[in-house]
């Protein structure tokens, strides 16, 4: 086994100061750097210029609140067990975020980034998003970024976010390769299907060069926020006991004598 | 057991439309409002002023990342195990965010919020300082936003965020009544003692009328974007299996044969 | 900040063998311990004799199942999805495990093992149990370990735990507090408050002289393996999807145009 | 939507009686079965005969404990945040479970349980191992369940968990194809490949017809138990504190000034 070092980055301190990223928290950040410029430095280890900031924030506001979801409703049942963990709250709810909802960001960005993996090259795209389809196709996959069981036949976030996208020169090769793979898929299928959020936030995710690995991440942070937004609701209207009761009772009720 | 209504005002949607807090996500959200305002309209059902806005974004931004920490390492090594996962490594991280280190916000603000139930009313804040003080320290607890092992005399952080507050319009009774009960926890101690950045937090949070029980979820929310970086850097600059290993190592020394 | 020593006696391993609480793991563990023992080695260090295995193998089984809760519904929630991460599905369902429901074990515990520092000392426990009484009705507090929404008079685990205490000679002065605490209440009461599972289990932990602070750990344990079972039938029998829609669909029926 | 029902056999209850997989919890386990048998209930909704019993416990008692990994270092780490949540640290160091480590054995599973759907047909069981080891080679891709860092050429819990099999009648056509994978996979490599614990427990979990997808359960549920062990010892002897400080301090030691 390698024996190597250790090594970070990120931070450091003195008594006195908080370097983060290599910027002095107290004097270069507080009061200076919103949150979502924070996000970015975290990110990507810089501050965001002006263009990439209005993309960024697009992206990141986009994935913080769903509503009732698998997700939030995990964060509310824990919270009715455990109201002093709210921490635990917020991780159970993040707990969901995996292949069937927005972790498919991944699986879009890694068809996108394998395809192009240097995006500043000449490609054809449109014969790329043409093997691409067929790919997946032939061997009966679904194509991720694709399609959404209630927006449809378009998802009007994939449009917000591609407007913001054109509006700051961030529609790139990825965006523009994610929308033909789109236009190829429903022109096989004979049907409009819709490129989902999912699929436009690996686009641009991908236009900001982040891995493909890490993009469910981006998801994940924004999600973070939504959570607490549902604790703060739990607390003044509660609905966990409710749903626990209502499903005890009826999933149970075969079981009980005289059902 | 009550039998009540299940209910959520967070969002809803059409198929070609999303609704969250009222706000239309794809015309009012998306490319307007930027990943701060909308963590602060997660949390208070509005929008902020510009004064707000700035307040709130330097309370989020000051817990985003204290580099390596307990909470980073368990997301590292988390993400070692299961780098498909990155929900479950941002998850692990978040859930050591307990009574000893950030959860700290909690008992402070829950503190100032019982001593202040109606802080528009006038109360004599020294007075009520120099009660709190004496009451913890007679049944010989620990105060809660006091204190830092390596921030001392003075925590920068919360000078910043105190210098914000000042700024923007924020200072007030809930910060003035941290900021007495310092003064007074210092000179019965005869020594200074900091307002700690999590009392800090408190005391701001507690200003924007936040219930405490609720007051870890910022900085929970605001880490999740830090743990998220850490992540990051694992993928490019690994530690967490050399840890492992030097630990494993020297954890079981004594045990094996010809130690 | 003290510089120390990092050292477990857990386990160790050289490539033909493991030793695990100074057991040889292949030759004197598999095959040879069961389960339970083994969950006693873990928490003990040493395995238990007869009336050991019985008592500790009657507590642990008693928490593994409690039906659809709010800890299997969060669970059966995250599994819908991230089902590759069954990982993640059991520690959202431990999530839940807090001040609520299993955790107030540690409650009882503390109240039990502060009031018998030293068991085998002889003490009044009439007296005590009357002075615990007495002291947190004057507090209007509740008594951690008694009541019960649906099990009363008598919560039947209860009973059916101390029997086993009794035939094994577990019934030592923690049962007997906690026992005499449980009338107290009633009787100050003018009802029958039921003794519950947690704070039958928390006596009788106790009599194992576990730590307060570990006592929830065994709940946790047994848990996850009821936890397992609810993955199980939610892969053949799923009601995350069917819990998720219905309830979106209620808890924002109040917001959708024409509503 | 398809809208559904909701409906689980788990468990039932009435004020005097808890009803669990069928059996009368109070009267029929509690006393009477023990934790290995309730898990093996929990998971085949049946209670095990003697042989199932014996290969059952041998499965489960052999992940419980590793000693220092990195899943353990993630429970004892969050302990250290978050004393109060024992539930939140069992949950962080489950959440390594992953693709690394013990998520190994659903991807042994699967490969055994596609090659052999109906296991009690006749198949030639040297062929079948030769076409898989011949196609994941061809594929560059790695055979899972082989292999060891440590564990080598043999990996001693195999054989210790191969020989319970023997004497249990277990040695069925799983296994028998799980260690004619190893054979073909060595002869091929020309270097003893060892078939490691994980590969061993897929073969087994599959003689018992767990589906795949929910052998990773086995090992999360024998793990919790394993935590609540680290707790303790953390709780007796804690390193968490000593290894974030000197983490802290190397990883950041570049960036200091003077550095």
């Amino acid at each position: 086994m390698k024996r190597g070092e250790v090594k970070s980055d990120l931070a450091w301190a003195t008594p006195t100061k908080v370097v983060v990223q290599g910027l002095d928290l107290c004097e270069e950040i507080v009061g200076k750097v919103d949150f979502g410029q924070m996000a970015f430095l975290e990110f990507f280890g810089r501050l965001p210029n002006e263009n990439e900031d209005r993309m960024f924030n697009a992206m990141m506001v986009i994935l913080v609140e769903h509503g009732i979801t698998p997700s939030s409703l995990a964060t509310r049942l824990t919270y009715s067990g455990a109201p002093e963990a709210v921490q635990a709250s917020v991780a159970a709810g993040l707990l969901g975020l995996g292949s069937v909802f927005v972790g498919s960001i991944d699986g879009a960005a890694k068809m996108l980034q394998e395809a192009l993996p240097n995006p500043d090259e000449h490609t054809d795209l449109t014969e790329t998003a043409s093997n691409i389809v067929a790919e997946l196709r032939s061997r009966r996959e679904l194509i991720p970024g694709l399609g959404h069981p209630f927006h449809k036949p378009v998802d009007p976030r994939t449009t917000a976010l591609f407007r913001v996208a054109s509006e700051t020169g961030f529609d790139g090769p990825y965006i523009r390769l994610m929308a033909l793979i789109a236009e190829e898929a429903s022109s096989r299928a004979g049907k409009d299907i819709p490129l989902n959020v999912t699929g436009a936030m690996a686009a641009i995710a991908s236009e900001f060069r982040l891995p493909w690995r890490a993009c469910r991440g981006l998801a994940v942070a924004a999600r973070a926020v939504g959570l607490v937004g549902h604790i703060l609701e739990e607390m003044r209207q509660p609905m966990a006991d409710e749903i626990y009761m209502r499903i005890e009772d009826e999933a149970s009720a075969h079981l009980r004598p005289g059902a």
